[in-house]
């Protein structure tokens, strides 16, 4: 069963094409980018610049044929997709967490962005307690 | 432009009806749990037993209309819906990190679920150093 979303937004980023992101699970290589909402959900952010930190989820709409194990960067056996945060997977949903610098105008101004330029948003998320559990 | 996901799992939780649910923004009150990944992605979990906990994006199916500002548990103005965790979004998709017990085939067993029994599944992560950025 088909289950449907709709892109709220666009992420806007230095990285314009994949050969140049910052490999997620390897290193911090990031930087500032906007998150730009669509007029007609901006109603939503009210108050979420409160928040240090917001969770992106994004579609990752670049990638398309995907391998259930592959070889991640710096690695040398095959691992389950499930097991790598690579962006070739059933579902190509990407999550990061980014630093909330301000939001104006339905703008939100980030850092530590790794995400590729015009990547279709899918939700916003505060980075709340619950996130940082394992200790 | 719809962007389509297909169910790679169910999750199941004691969790019957949304009146029993956790408040995710509120509190860690949540339980033991399986989520069982469909047998065509099975190859995908190989060496995700190697991760201590694991990251869960699942569609929250039994919720409909949404509002973009929102009144949350124990709060008393009206928020943006994107500061908070509420399941009712544009776009319902939930985040849950768990602690990952044991895989057994295609089953994960899981604890510190706070997601509603039947949940379909849409990506499993490991939950990686990134993730738990801020300080």
């Amino acid at each position: 069963m088909d289950i449907i979303f709709q892109a709220i937004g666009l992420i806007c980023s230095p990285f314009k094409d994949l050969e140049g992101m910052p490999i997620q699970s390897v290193s911090k290589a990031s930087g500032p980018g906007r998150v730009e909402v669509f007029p007609e959900y901006q109603d939503g952010l009210k108050d979420l610049d409160g928040f240090s930190h917001i969770i992106l989820l994004y579609h990752m709409h670049a990638t398309r044929e995907y391998s259930l194990t592959v070889t991640p960067f710096l690695d040398t056996s095959p691992r389950g997709i499930f097991a790598t945060r690579a962006p070739a997977r059933p579902n190509p949903i990407g999550l990061s967490i980014v630093k909330l610098i301000r939001i104006e105008d339905g703008v939100l101004y980030v850092d530590d962005l790794d995400v590729l330029d015009g990547t279709p948003l899918l939700d916003l998320k505060p980075y709340v307690t619950i996130d940082r559990t394992p200790e």
